[in-house]
């Protein structure tokens, strides 16, 4: 059973809520002799951070991590790996003793107040309790982890689309991602954004996007049909994320409207005398299992329905009401979303990397 | 680890390959006290079924589901469960004695031989093995059972796509669905349909596909936050039927391009006292957990790689090859994908329904 | 959850009732490219069948194992796993058609009956149903193939001891082992059991036993703690064998009794370079995982519930009544766990094999 | 997978060394509404903490366990739960900051070390690591909020045996088990305890002993065959506390040594109109179900291998050595112990009757 954890030889289990006194991820299977430093996991939770640009939500989080067991501490501050579970913490700081009275009995619609209160008759209404995007700092913190576990693999992430304003792909520049506030990979998309979202902003409304991860270096054969296919498990690990309504690999949704012949993937003798893809159309996966070429997952994200506009609703005692939800909200929250992905990819590859070698024996 | 295995309290394991005797599901989990006749199981396997139409497999296959066990058989010829494993068998009939020797070593591009020889060192090249979407006749079966468990729930699908030919939703009648031989609820694109598949039937290719599965009277608050999340774990069973490379739900990949205030679903207090959604963009799934609404998801089949033109491969033995796919295939395999996406979206919703009243107790 | 299935990378799911028509395993994660025959099988099908001695059950049943699926067949008639979900299957041949409606409402005393009932509402009282020790053999057909997995491991087991008579540990002599009818390691002890289980059989009762199984061979590793302790999973694997009540590893319950200087196990460096233990008190684990000593186990079998003794008990309408269970039983069910114990400390050894392969990666 | 997590719907994951900042669990699936203190799991914690007499070890912890996620605090102090993971921590304070280097490298004969380091080819050798018993205190306290889950289930345990020094069951009073630093509940054998254990305590060495765990009120139907038996998962539950190295269910070993008549529990209807057992030879479960009577289980705990004599081993670099093991250690952990065995046998009950719950519908 997994409500709250994922993976199944690489494990990640999280815990806490945005107002409580911490949250946490427990990594349970990472193999053993990894040395790695604090600032390996802090660099990947800097980059979700809040408030680091008009266009996320200005809450003040350190969101320092801190790794409470599993490690041998080493001479010069590097941390080993011992094959034991590794406990990562993250303090809440910026938690504003405000009055909830309001919210409290409320269902703000979109959110999940409404379902929690159904499912299990009571439900933690400060700052959105579990179901608030803050939980997805502990899987930030677990994928930078993973980073560590395969030599070779690289992992990264860009947004590619906010409301109709879709990048150029002819333009996609890895090296600007981390040039602009948006992690995009197109820099003549920028502006166009920059001047949307300023006025997404101003109106107190939101607007959704679509990120893309890609794993790079990936060995061909990680995967397991029919039910633990890797693709299977990239989709249900990113729709996990708040508020992701959709996935899709390599041509996605494109792959309806197009032929076989249009499809497949041919395949050559490249020059280094190996099996090579001319194209990769498949995103890195036939059959649930990998292929050598990088993998491409995308992901759609709703717009937060955290919206200064009034809407319809009703609260806990069945009367109807108006709800106007106030507060320093995301007018996009697609862009905190890259480094999410990005960190889901990695622990789903890292656990299918895992359980392929427990099972074939292949690699090492 | 659930390489051929779905599902926690309700579990389905499916086991088999298109050229052995036979292929099956156990379902482990299925709640105890549930009468059903044979009958009930069969007619979703014959809507699978090969054979029915021009626009897909010639092939002929029974599809005749066996009962081994789980159950007591009843004076009148129906069983009632009995809490334990129920096993289901099909046959294998159309094993048509061909001889392999060419696809047994050569890779059919955008197939799953390549990354099965990787992965195992070793392929049941007959048919396409355990890749065979032969397979997905269990998960019809296992499906059928699910039907069973919740009263008042009704799951349907309907193809909504093929290649760029959409359905005008607002022609919508599932009356229609089962009156043409492709699922489609919307009679005037019938037509259309028929002359467009003709010509790619008789060019030797395949085209891609639409999906849409609709699950009505599911109470709300079933799902489980963070990691069994109900939308997670549909994307992940949709995704794992053969050719899938998209999964949405609700407004899905749609939710990207609109504002918080578009996507957003209002409520009021119903005419019948009942909190009520005034919308659905949310696809009935509100933070991982149902609101009550119908739950609606959408996946994407891609064009089958087993296409009559000729395209550039290579074989097990290192040697660049031409492969030309002969034998009897799908145009469109998404249409026979409809009672797929059915089954394991009953699947989905019967172990989530069976997980929740374990943890909250609240159903009966 | 894991109701009929166990083990996590080489996975076991059972089916199947004593009076359906048949039952079975679906192993699921058996490596690829095991070469092996159904003989290999077979051999200990035979070795638990019933009717081979006097003290045992005058049933009989062909039990006959068939392969439905994971393999290639090869053309001298062996077969080589692919890595997919191997479907192994049982007919029940044996079913006599006798009036069940005595037991079908009364309770026989220490027998499932009840608690069936009460947790299912519905029970298949059929020759006990799901909880015939004929599902055994489904996990002795399991065990047999987990035994071609890990080059050089050996598992055998032996009854020590039934009701007060124990085998004298100094006679120990493995090559016994099947030439009696008790899988007794020690030939003193035969003539000794076979008057005091003719006693026992001839005034219809039954009587408990103890196994013993040991793994040799087991490289030094296997195992994970905290909660998938190799003990621990030995310990629930056996236990949850029919009958069982009692498991105990290495000196077990007697190392209750002992101080920590008679129980440690000493080391040196052996002959040959390599680490070795001077005694193995702690059964071949230590901390959960191996220590490349033999792995040494026993369980406690109770007697079976199925005597001639009229024994005081209810039905299911709530009367009290006198139950004597009539027909075919064992007066001593110990002797057929044999098989089954080998059975599954094989596929648990093997389970456990896989997932340090996958954790650690330090085996092939 | 669970290798450091335990339960399928009350899922229990501990994290954790003695010389880490911390230690901890994450409770994931314990229902909502649950109402408890911080004292309701402190006094748990104080019954297993050590330094409570002269027969366990002198180490200093104040075991202090805080709750971080997973609860809505209450104006009057207490938590209700949220149906969210609760997050409990125990910080480690008395970590003496000692020379480690002798048994860094060197194993000591009858613990872990040897086996850790050929598994992760590293090890935690300070305090013990993840090996010492330090981490039950996680399972403590997780029992702890597991206690708070049924309405009218009560736990308890008592030491029955150390060394050859058996309780007089006669003398059963469990208003006896916490009146003597043993949980003897037989007042007749402190004495004799005293005396035995203060001769082994000042030889520098250890003893083994037995603890019996007792659950009551736990209701019929609880429990799942064939591979969740109740008594598989408290045997497996039971087994994977440190030094544990038998289980056995009610008579357990003692029903191989008797015949059917002896061993079966005979029924009547109870004044009550109920059914009722006439004994409890079957320790509350028949066929892996609970039959409603107390669930009765029992362990063995080896003597702890932390000795003062010197005994030969070997050391990580091939040489062959001599141990002796100083420090502050128990003389006999099966004291500790016994609050530990209460946890797991709780979180297992708890788990079990979830998972029932959700199967059959049939609790509340």
């Amino acid at each position: 059973m997994s409500h709250n954890t994922f993976g199944h030889l690489f494990r990640v289990t999280t815990w806490g809520e945005s107002h409580g006194p911490a949250l946490g991820a427990v990594v349970d299977g990472c193999p053993p002799g990894i040395r790695f430093t604090q600032e390996d996991l802090q660099v990947f939770l800097d980059k979700r951070k809040p408030g680091q640009s008009r266009f996320v939500t200005q809450r003040r989080e350190d969101d320092i991590v801190k790794v409470l067991s599993g490690v041998m501490p080493q001479e010069d501050g590097s941390m080993i790996t011992t094959g034991t579970p590794v406990s990562l913490m993250i303090e809440n700081t910026d938690q504003r003793s405000k009055d909830y009275g309001e919210i409290a009995r409320r269902y703000r619609p979109g959110h999940a107040d409404y379902t929690y209160d159904v499912k299990y008759g009571i439900r933690d209404y400060r700052g959105g309790g579990r179901s608030s995007a803050r939980e997805t700092a502990a899987r930030v913190a677990a994928g930078a982890l993973a980073r560590q576990v395969i030599p070779g693999v690289t992992i990264r992430g860009a947004l590619v689309q906010i409301g109709k304003h879709r990048i150029n792909r002819a333009n996609w520049d890895w090296a600007q991602v981390n040039e602009n506030p948006f992690f995009a990979p197109d820099p003549e998309i920028v502006p166009v954004w920059e001047s949307y979202l300023d006025e997404i902003r101003k109106a107190g409304s939101s607007v959704g996007a679509v990120v893309e991860v890609v794993a790079e270096g990936v060995p061909a054969g990680i995967g397991a049909p029919v039910y633990g296919k890797l693709d299977q498990e990239i989709a249900a690990n990113l729709m996990s994320i708040n508020a992701v309504k959709g996935v899709e690999i390599g041509n996605g949704f494109g792959a309806a409207e197009i032929t076989g012949e249009e499809n497949a993937d041919e395949m050559r003798i490249g020059p280094d005398g190996r099996p090579m893809f001319l194209s990769n159309h498949a995103g890195g996966i036939l059959g649930g299992i990998s292929t050598g070429e990088p993998i491409v997952a995308r992901f759609a994200i709703k717009p937060t329905s955290s919206i200064l506009t009034e809407r319809r609703s009703i609260d806990a005692d069945g009367h109807e009401v108006e709800v106007r939800t106030k507060g320093r909200h995301d007018p996009c929250v697609g862009i905190r979303a890259v480094p999410v992905g990005e960190a889901m990819l990695a622990c789903t590859i890292v656990d299918h990397y895992l359980r392929d070698r427990g099972q074939t024996g292949r690699l090492k």
